[in-house]
């Protein structure tokens, strides 16, 4: 028997003296960093979080540093020695805070919500400290089955319909983003259009080509998506919306039919409910219609709004869903939940898992093998997986279903009353609907004067608001979504938006 | 002006009493977890914390639990009323700490190293807390900058080409994964082959078809990521190997000859720097003369084994690399970072940024425009991304590079000795080398006989070993680089070995 001695997990630090700036001296020959230490650091990091989304504003909102200040100030070569971790954290204070845009802060309303909760971050942090890979059931089935049962609470907690609980057909998964959700309903509906062939033929498009339909508003993910599986932009069919920025349901049907005449296939119709640039919110209803009739693969992209759907009084805007071959929203965007969190379902599961999957030797194991088990390294693009079904989690039981109902409607109550108070200002008009947390909106004084208003305001850092373009005008955007948002942030920024438009400057 | 009240976000709680539960009873009116709590309870998680990763032992290693342990523990319903963290604490011991596989564990020989570090949990938990998106500069500065700062820093780290930096043609970028870093790479190819044809027309695989080429031991992830792209797996050509495993450079060449010669078109090589199967070297440098010579795009995935660039001495086995066109490795393998934490590298980044580049109005800034920052939304698949940098950056100033070079080198040696001890056991031999941190290896009784080793060994619970093929036969796989692994775990695991190896039982 060999003495055990410490290979490599222990030394005495040479270079720079870091213990010795250590408080804690009663572990100096640990290369890592000692449970006490760690424990301090960690107690000290809760704390700045603890500080940081605490009541004292945060300014400027949007940041302000000019493109390279971080670089400048960091130095050009890595440390050959360790440092002291509180040598880090000065740095976090000094160099990175000045570049961090505030999404956190109750005067953020830009591009969406993506708010946070303190019990996300606990999950979060557990997530990291356990560190478990949970790309099969059997590498922490924990991992996997929390992931499932949570997903199974969602479908009930939003009324989604049956076929999408694992116990049936579907099931759901946790992606990183609405984006790779698009990208694995696409595969699938790919993969069932053309009976699997373009997996191992690969897709050809110059006969009787694959297309996908999404409306003028839906999400640069759906082109993004198209490109990457290998359809083409040329083979997306951008379809007319409404005044309201739906999707013109009967542009779409002659479009279909179009493709269908000249010998193409239509594949996937992406219907957007609550898109990014407005909030609109195209009719599932009539557009599954259309898809079954043909046998198109219906995904429902409701990432910015779905979390609406957990209050019964507001499932109407979502009406048809339960027609789609797979929906999915974002946590991360308006559930409490940090980012990357979002929740996707499929209402037959085997197109997907048959798409993507791959069985490698090495990952071969009793438990797959018994068909018992979800591996859910089947249902996305990358291998890994983290568990993110923790912070889901503890955010569902932190807050329970009304928690989170009451929070969603007290931000569709405070977004309503802003547009009313738009509504009732002759300076300014709503550019769109607005029926659940965005308002789109824009002074009457034309593009440039609005342009010159938003820089206004997001420069002076009271409050950071971005913007779209609607009818080709430019369209102020104020989302009403964040985690600690109170009546009084919202006020204060229309008092700041009608001051800054009496006198918006020259720039 | 109206009166600030507080809609939407404070409410008295209503059904179970939450806060009746708590010990901090100064602030019963939030709905949000209050600063106090956050406190409390962040202090709780990281003590837990610190004990998991303390030195108790956690057994088993591999969870032992069936397949719905987990899920027939926790209610069908989620709660209507928000309940104590208190509770939620309490199922995370009873009801998901059994679930858990030990990858944090120094006695997990699994797989592959997935190693955790303290500084980089604190990394992970501040990009919770501040909950920035970093899909644009313009979105928050400090994350867009300090990721391509880093990843200057691994380039100077790993002795690779100056052409990765930032500052020249290339760049880098956090990906998830090493397969999400592949399919990067190859839609890049893809479009690089194609001048761009693919993203817009479509693919068309009927003609002139567009070839991927990796050997046997290649990740899985390359055949996924032609399935996704659209190319199709009977375009991927499984290159055979040599004796060790690593790619038959002259199979490659005639096979590149044979497609050329039959009109099709070779897109990307895959040459892998240490395969998930035996840890094998492909000959990059020859590799990339074929490559160079037919206008083929190199990707080298080096997920597994890039960790040991950052020691000079090893840098061999990675020779060539300065030719490839991307490269990719894990820190969340083996660099003490949290999963996920994939580096990737590409030595022109205007095909990737071209193939991947969508920008709706919603995103435009004048940053963007002025072309002086870096979107690394352009980057990758998803739109969003969250600061994944923190944690890299904090565990390379803990560390420093020689700490770092330190750790690798213990897992080298000890993998060494470890190897040697197999060598000199007649009962056992060597699979195959072993030049870093993995040992593949079998007893002399044959498949079967190493099968039950295996299970045995795994089901007494004192370490995890995976397994492989490798010339068709059962071979078990010994993966040394876990965070605290020490001699002492190492011996325990040989001793156990040998042990059950003269009596492996029956099933």
């Amino acid at each position: 028997m060999r003495t055990p001695t410490s290979v490599g997990v222990f030394r005495i630090h040479s270079g720079l003296d870091y213990h010795a700036n250590a408080m804690d001296m009663s572990r100096t020959d640990s290369i890592h960093m000692d449970p006490e230490e760690f424990r301090k650091h960690g107690h000290a990091m809760i704390d700045f979080i603890a500080e940081y989304l605490g009541r004292e504003p945060k300014r400027p909102v949007r940041s302000e540093v000019e493109p390279g200040f971080v670089r400048s100030r960091l130095p050009e070569h890595p440390p050959e020695a360790g440092e002291p971790f509180e040598s880090v954290m000065k740095d976090v204070r000094e160099i990175i805070m000045p570049g961090i845009t505030h999404w956190q802060s109750p005067d953020f309303f830009a591009y969406f919500p993506a708010n946070n909760s303190e019990p996300s971050i606990l999950g979060e942090l557990l997530s990291a400290g356990l560190g478990v890979q949970g790309m099969l059931w059997s590498t922490s089935p924990a991992c996997t089955e929390l992931e499932t049962h949570v997903l199974d609470w969602l479908v009930r907690m939003k009324g989604l319909p049956e076929r999408y609980l694992s116990s049936g057909s579907g099931g759901g998964v946790i992606q990183d983003t609405a984006s790779s959700a698009t990208l694995c309903a696409l595969i699938a509906a790919r993969e069932r259009t053309d009976s699997f062939e373009s997996g191992s033929s690969g897709v050809n498009q110059a006969d009787s080509s694959m297309i996908t339909y999404c409306s003028s508003q839906a999400h640069s993910s759906v082109e993004k998506a198209v490109r990457i599986a290998g359809l083409g932009t040329d083979n997306l069919r951008i379809i007319d919306v409404d005044g309201d920025y739906a999707m013109d349901v009967e542009h779409l049907k002659r479009v279909i039919k179009d493709d269908i005449d000249a010998g193409r296939r239509p594949c996937m119709v992406v219907a957007v409910s609550g898109t990014t640039s407005s909030n609109a919110f195209d009719p599932i209803d009539r557009i599954a219609t259309l898809c079954r009739e043909h046998g198109i693969w219906l995904h429902v992209d409701a990432a910015m709004s779905g979390t609406a759907m957990l209050c019964p009084e507001h499932r109407h805007l979502f009406d048809g869903v339960e027609h789609a071959d797979s929906y999915c929203f974002n946590p991360h965007k308006w559930m409490f939940t940090n980012f990357d969190c979002n929740c996707f379902w499929v209402a037959d599961r085997s197109d997907l898992v048959k798409s993507l999957s791959i069985l490698p030797e090495y990952l071969r194991n009793s438990a797959t093998e018994s068909g018992r088990v979800i591996d859910y390294r089947d249902w996305q693009i990358p291998l890994g997986r983290r568990f993110r079904a923790l912070k889901l989690w503890f955010v569902i039981r932190h807050y329970g279903v009304n928690g989170l109902q009451e929070l969603v409607r007290g931000h569709i109550d405070l977004t309503a009353e802003f547009a009313r108070w738009i509504e009732e200002d002759d300076r300014f008009q709503l550019a769109a609907p607005a029926p659940l947390n965005l308002v789109c909106f824009r002074h009457v004084e034309g593009d440039e004067f609005n342009e010159r208003l938003l820089e206004k305001l997001n420069h002076e850092g009271e409050m950071y608001l971005s913007h779209t373009r609607l009818d080709d005008r430019y369209t102020l955007r104020m989302s009403i979504g964040q985690s600690r948002v109170e009546r009084s942030n919202v006020e204060r920024a229309w008092s700041n938006i009608r001051r800054v438009a009496s006198d918006p400057g020259d720039t």
